[in-house]
């Protein structure tokens, strides 16, 4: 009998597997974690996992963090098909590119416009240069998700779930009134009732991080 | 009959896409693209993908970003087993978030550390905070290549291709002269056949940026 146990910290992206673990219909327990005022993860996650960062989750006797990485892998093992394409399909590309990219490439200036404003940090050439690299990837997200409700044959993927944390927070931090179709992406995936159950379960969730 | 075509921009992390394509012995075609005296790509990537950065790759008619995903991409259907754990393994879990953890987790302290270099931000508070995150993060890589040749079961695996890169970055940001674990692994890595004829084909590389 499979164990999961989902060490969750507030406001953070373990959100993601909650969320996840809902969509999948499966059991887990949760172990939960509070941000200390810094904003910084509480010293004790370091016990379960040497980051000190969550997500962590322990599947069976296995410790793994990478929230991407832990979303993929739920999704390969207990899916049974659903929340992404079938390895022979011509889509299956893409869902790998979308499931790497909101950590790999949207997150990094994402994290670095959170930093300016908690630090927070006052030069002026990095805060127009992130704002640069902010406004690049959110145009481009809105142009995938023009004339359709989910990334990946119009259906509901892990890739969605993945990227509505990184939207999430971008909004938090600069806004997405200018794109329309990432604003009511967003809504739509926190509409879903899996959302709403990993919000009930996990507990109040806010990136509007405030300094 | 397959074809890919590699969208490749000197010193950047399009290396990688070469050097997974050697290992795996596999036909390719390299379209040169040369960085701007800036460092910013040439606008003329942004005619393949509207994100303007490399690597692009085209297998047959689908274009793919995001090089951490084109590599799973190109193992799971082109390696026959090889470069990765079997699935039904105990240690796919592990591949699948050392396949996510370079790009996810250990790029964005390492690209910060790069854009303090060349904006340069005078930050103090950041530059500080970017350290701190510099060296946590090489503390935990190389405390999971402690007494390993290579991350996955002692054998050369996708996950050391991804690291690869970034620790050379990592060397040329702030060296890697603490971590002697590291130093070890890249030289290994450097000295790899397939490593060296994606050199040969692609170009020099250096990570040691200079403004």
């Amino acid at each position: 009998m499979m164990t999961i146990k989902v060490h969750h910290l507030n406001n953070s992206k373990s959100q993601r597997i909650l969320w996840a673990l809902e969509e999948l219909g499966l059991d887990y327990e949760i172990v939960f974690y509070k941000r200390q005022p810094s904003f910084a993860a509480p010293d004790d996650i370091k016990n379960i996992h040497p980051l000190g960062k969550a997500p962590v989750v322990e599947i069976d006797d296995f410790v793994m963090a990478e929230s991407g990485a832990v979303v993929q892998y739920l999704i390969e093992r207990y899916g049974e098909g659903k929340f992404m394409p079938d390895r022979s399909s011509s889509s299956y590309a893409k869902y790998i590119e979308l499931m790497h990219y909101p950590e790999g490439s949207l997150s990094p200036p994402l994290l670095d416009q959170l930093f300016i404003r908690m630090l927070p940090v006052e030069d002026e050439t990095f805060k127009g240069f992130t704002q640069q690299r902010v406004m690049n990837h959110l145009s481009y997200v809105d142009g995938l998700l023009e004339g359709q409700d989910y990334l990946i044959d119009n259906e509901f993927s892990g890739a969605d779930l993945q990227l509505t944390f990184n939207l999430q927070g971008a909004n938090a931090g600069g806004g997405l009134r200018h794109y329309k179709n990432l604003e009511a992406f967003v809504q739509r995936m926190e509409a879903r009732q899996a959302y709403q159950r990993s919000i009930d379960k996990g507990g109040e969730f806010s990136l509007g991080f405030k300094k």
